[in-house]
């Protein structure tokens, strides 16, 4: 864990005002040694022994594939009606096969699509394999949905034909997200079977159906199983994001939080001609112009007086963070397609990223948008604009700054248009403790499977349901990426290279054993 | 002509710097009596006699109001290809009717719809009436083809169904925009022929069917045709704007211009996740959101330098023709269905509307403009603006003015992003002589058919017909509006009134007779 340096031992839970690493020190407690199937472990502790699992995934690699092609050719877009069916297909294949591997399944209702009535909600596959109170529980999370792909979108293969090139890269969509990692799983519980090792844990499976279409009725499924379904969960480990690059893996500890915001400006009873009442009547697209350029300068810099007060500030410890981590500035030009990054450096680079708010204009409703030319005064208009939030940005405070400064910055204007201003959501947040048994074990494990520490990063987007099994179970959230930063996820061609599936399906039971073997923490 | 005073007799040829008012000026020429129908006139010039024509068109108002009646039952829809048959079926009916009074007819084509190769467009019906070499030649103009329409687009009839309610409103598509005048020039002839009153003029006219669609292949038709079909034409006349309100008619004598223009800033190659991105690359929408708000502000001032210096200065003498022009701000509020407007009086609305630029920001290309939330960084925004312009805004001089200010102001922002600034389309603003005789002619029917002087007005808005008439004829054009503000062009419940059909038919008769009387001018 050479990320994390040791640190004064003061309690972790994080208060407004404490050190940006504090939060992630241990407290002191005693050292329980526990039980582990290798026996009770001692102060030494041992490396679990895995050469036997990693061998039988080397050689069942084709038979894993050959499950990712399967999944693949299910279409289970969850954003169109049409595909529901294949979406609950989906569901069906998974609960076979864990069912084949030994597991108990349920498959889990979640009722009608709220807005679509006509629809039922694809069910959360739930599972458990094992079910050993001498073991460690882990709570995996993954969804078996996908983003829509046709081939004229630009598709070089057929997108649900998994196609494997020369490279290795396995072309489909879904491959990488989220079907590869989700299988990964299976595929730890089927080389275990098949070489004869017991099971390190007892493992709980939550694969929800909805993921790319919001996740609709998740949380509440989460909240109301967290004493019952997931009740024993000593931990939570969702593999659904992407390696920073392409070589070295990483363990994700932070996500930012999200405010979005619109600014409607309305004047005039109904669209004007600009020819007719050009110069003659307050424009809203001209006020709302005006006050969104008050927002954000061109370097970035947030211009709501008093918001980045609320930021935890970056301590030395801290920046020493950033630098071994595996990013090079021709990482950010090479996936910007262009070399407009605001920053000189990846330090600076990635915490702009990762650990400072942003603030970006999204677009404007109600103006006139399409290509070419029409001459219309747009009589209301939506502009709308999101920050990205950090620790330690409670969206209370957020809000009233930015709501104060907006109608502060019409007010000048002297406009008799109307402002309003308001949220439109928010989703806070996330950053867990790396120094936990959780992240120390998957550290271990990737420098098993791949034989360098993992780069200890935070995301700069937000995935929601990290958060809500944080909330929900009390327990430490570890996110394990599985893909690369190339898989083009959401996109055309989205792709899996088979080293990234293989040896990640390594990776997962590799982590599974040494989370047996980690002594407690926080 | 109480609107405008007698000034000092220069050429009345525009040049800049020249004085508002000089241009409407009448250079010293010969006074030459021409032979009217009524005989040789003299210098006290005698009011034509034109109660027989009056009484004629009342007692043929019912037939007048029935040939609307048919012509708007022809979904003429010029934007809509399935109506392109109705177009060419109005074109027919206003063919056979000129004909059956005595016209000389012919439907000219104007090939192949550039875009839409398999849709010809419709023709252009041309046909002169008499051809008296000692009678003024008049060449109108006016459109066959209507905007669309539906019922449930809010309309409380069938829209291609005359409906007349109690206070005599005449509902339906293109009544007033623009069938009601078209069919009033059909009115003014069969009234004379009826009455036994002699044509006081040769007659050309020229309908199109394609106006609502931007007038496809009409400027160059007309420019082939000035030294062929309309060669004779004295002057032009054109009925298809609108009185200034709902009681007092007038006569247009100028129309601003339009500079529409583009600003593209891009960066990315593709569009970005604002979580993944935001603040650490440049946003091509910030940039914009930045260059745009400083075109104009909130009261609708252009802050682009040295663009007002191209306006010709107010003198006080222009001023004082505000004065009289029946119009109230509450006329503004009624239209804007607000009290938004800048000004606090109408005379300095109207010089805004007519008289200054304007500047108005349209919308932005490229960015999120749906409903809801995305949080997308828009790769490329194209941002859309236009300046209305007046006299003596030359369009190479105001791009110059747009692009450099635009650059700079770019500059200024240090941005990695690239931004290109473009001219989409220009329209020049037109001003007409009111001191000519066409215009005093009209003046004099207006007076004469609805007691009052008209107002002189000008218009916010272009019609590109007007300039382009201008130009390939080289003789004065008037805008003699039949319908009132209160019509609705283009929108649900489109309406001409009974009274403006009826006197607005006694109007453009009158005008001729006065043509006839009229000494030259300019």
């Amino acid at each position: 864990m050479p990320l994390l340096l040791p640190l004064r031992r003061i309690p972790s839970f994080a208060k407004p005002g404490q050190s940006f690493l504090s939060r992630f020190t241990t407290p002191p407690r005693p050292y329980v040694p526990r039980r582990s199937f290798y026996g009770y472990i001692c102060d030494t502790k041992m490396a679990p022994q895995l050469e036997p699992f990693f061998k039988q995934v080397d050689d069942s690699s084709e038979t894993f594939i050959d499950r990712l092609r399967k999944a693949v050719a299910i279409p289970s877009i969850s954003a169109q009606d049409e595909n529901r069916k294949d979406v609950v297909r989906m569901a069906q294949f998974l609960t076979d096969e864990l069912k084949a591997l030994g597991a108990e399944v349920e498959q889990r209702p979640l009722g009608k699509q709220p807005g679509k009535e006509h629809l039922e909600l694809p069910p959360v596959v739930v599972a458990r394999y094992g079910n050993d109170p001498n073991k460690r529980t882990i709570l995996v999370y993954g969804h078996y949905d996908v983003q829509p792909a046709l081939k004229e979108d630009g598709w070089a293969t057929e997108p649900f034909e998994l196609t494997i090139d020369e490279k290795g890269r396995m072309y489909g969509r879904g491959s990488t997200d989220d079907k590869g990692p989700v299988l990964g799983w299976l595929n730890v519980i089927e080389a275990h079977k098949k070489a004869g090792v017991e099971f390190p844990v007892n493992l709980l499976c939550c694969f929800e159906g909805m993921e790319e279409y919001g996740s609709e009725g998740l949380d509440d499924f989460i909240h109301a199983e967290s004493k019952k379904f997931f009740k024993d969960a000593d931990a939570v480990c969702i593999s659904d994001n992407y390696w920073l690059g392409t070589e070295k893996p990483c363990l994700t500890y932070g996500l930012r939080g999200c405010n979005y915001y619109s600014i409607s400006v309305s004047g005039p009873a109904q669209d004007l001609h600009s020819g007719v009442f050009g110069g003659s009547a307050h424009e809203p697209m001209t006020d709302l112009v005006h006050v969104m350029s008050k927002l954000v300068d061109s370097q970035g810099n947030i211009l709501i007086p008093g918001l980045m007060d609320l930021v935890e500030p970056v301590t030395e410890e801290e920046k020493s963070l950033y630098g071994n981590i595996s990013y090079t500035m021709e990482n950010l030009h090479e996936s910007l397609g262009a070399e407009t990054g605001i920053h000189p450096n990846k330090e600076r680079t990635l915490m702009a990223r990762w650990r400072f708010p942003s603030l970006s204009i999204h677009g404007i409703e109600g103006a006139f948008s399409a290509p070419g030319a029409k001459t219309v005064i747009p009589a209301k208009v939506i502009g709308k604009f999101s920050i990205r939030t950090v620790p330690n940005m409670e969206s209370p405070d957020v809000n009233k700054l930015v709501f104060d400064y907006v109608k502060a910055e019409f007010a000048k204007l002297n406009s008799k248009n109307t402002l309003d201003v308001s949220l439109q959501h928010d989703g806070k947040w996330w950053v867990a403790s790396p120094k936990h048994w959780n992240f120390s074990a998957a550290s271990k494990a990737a420098k098993q499977v791949f034989g360098v520490e993992p780069d200890m990063t935070r995301e700069g987007g937000s995935i929601p349901v990290t958060l809500t099994f944080e909330q929900a179970t009390g327990k430490n959230v570890l996110l394990l990426p599985m893909g690369s930063s190339t898989d083009a996820a959401h996109s055309a061609n989205e792709k899996l290279d088979r080293r990234n599936y293989i040896e990640g399906t390594k990776l997962l039971g590799a982590y599974l054993h040494y989370v047996a073997e980690e002594p407690a923490t926080a």
